[in-house]
């Protein structure tokens, strides 16, 4: 808009890149940082500016860290036995939000695809094979999404480790999940891996 | 996530007192800032602090300025003897987006409120009157939402300026609406003020 303020229009077009809004709700989140100034935009401004100066990678397994080792690989508190392999930090995120998993992870920061011509040496792999040789590693759990790349990548990873257990994700019906809503591939897959009550 | 950096969780509960962006999609979002941090985050954090530094309101109308007056009370270009009255910023972007009004405007900051006690001195509603006095004004256009508190608001200031001309904003059938899908509200208003073609 050729009235509004550069510093505006600036903002809401760096907001619109955002996954999630686009330039209407930019322009409405924009508005509403400029009226809460003191309680959200300054706050806000800091708070980026302090990610942006302290956060990098974890030079061990990926994770988000504001040190070289993040908080998970360097807690004793984990066992130290089992990786879980992940694809993004967002799955790392998901996995710990089950409370379910003690070990460490690894983040490999994308899957195998021959599509995008993303090979082992692009993602966190070599580094993976490492950690096993160097950490004692008994297990490897892959957690990686059930798609075309993702089970390449599964397949991948095991081939590379035949002297240790890896496994994965089990597949079948989500908790909550009614039949009727289900696709027929995790259909298939629930009916294969049926357990006896 | 109790094995998350502090910084990453501060940023996250600020983004999600964003409208349209709830904890998880702040979680996508803050993700998404620290993987492009040369080319999102610290440029968002940048024009966020810029804004803080500079935008602030137009002492004469309300609207979002970087000096005491704003580009649109400042410009010659803009004809004096119009102002067309909004409830927000928001509504004054959504005029200028028209390209339809050349005069000035005037913001009041909300409407006038029985429920929530917002009288006319919470408002920009002084401010409105001494404008007319002093910029020679002709003409009133009430661009107000045609809610209860809208109207409510419209004719009060319409009440208090018996010598000018007040308009407002015709209602009616919007552009590209179908009959089938308009409330009666709407189909009534566009019946009474229906046209000779």
């Amino acid at each position: 808009m050729s009235d509004t303020p550069p510093e505006i229009d600036d903002l809401i077009a760096l907001m619109a890149k955002l996954p999630g809004l686009g330039p209407r709700s930019a322009r409405r989140a924009v508005l509403h940082l400029v009226k809460k100034r003191a309680m959200l935009l300054v706050p806000l401004a800091d708070a980026m500016q302090k990610v942006g100066a302290t956060v990098r990678e974890c030079l061990n397994c990926g994770n988000i860290a504001t040190s070289d080792i993040c908080t998970i690989c360097a807690s004793e508190r984990r066992a130290t036995g089992e990786i879980c392999v992940v694809e993004d930090v967002s799955d790392l995120w998901a996995m710990e939000r089950s409370q379910q998993f003690k070990g460490r992870y690894h983040v490999l920061g994308g899957t195998l695809s021959a599509l995008d011509a993303v090979g082992p040496e692009d993602l966190r792999i070599p580094r993976l094979l490492d950690r096993i040789k160097s950490e004692n590693v008994t297990e490897i759990i892959l957690a990686l999404g059930a798609t075309i790349d993702g089970l390449t990548t599964a397949h991948y990873i095991a081939d590379q480790l035949p002297e240790i257990t890896v496994t994965s994700l089990a597949q079948g019906v989500p908790v909550g999940g009614e039949l009727d809503y289900l696709d027929d591939g995790t259909i298939t897959a629930a009916l294969r891996a049926r357990r006896a009550l």
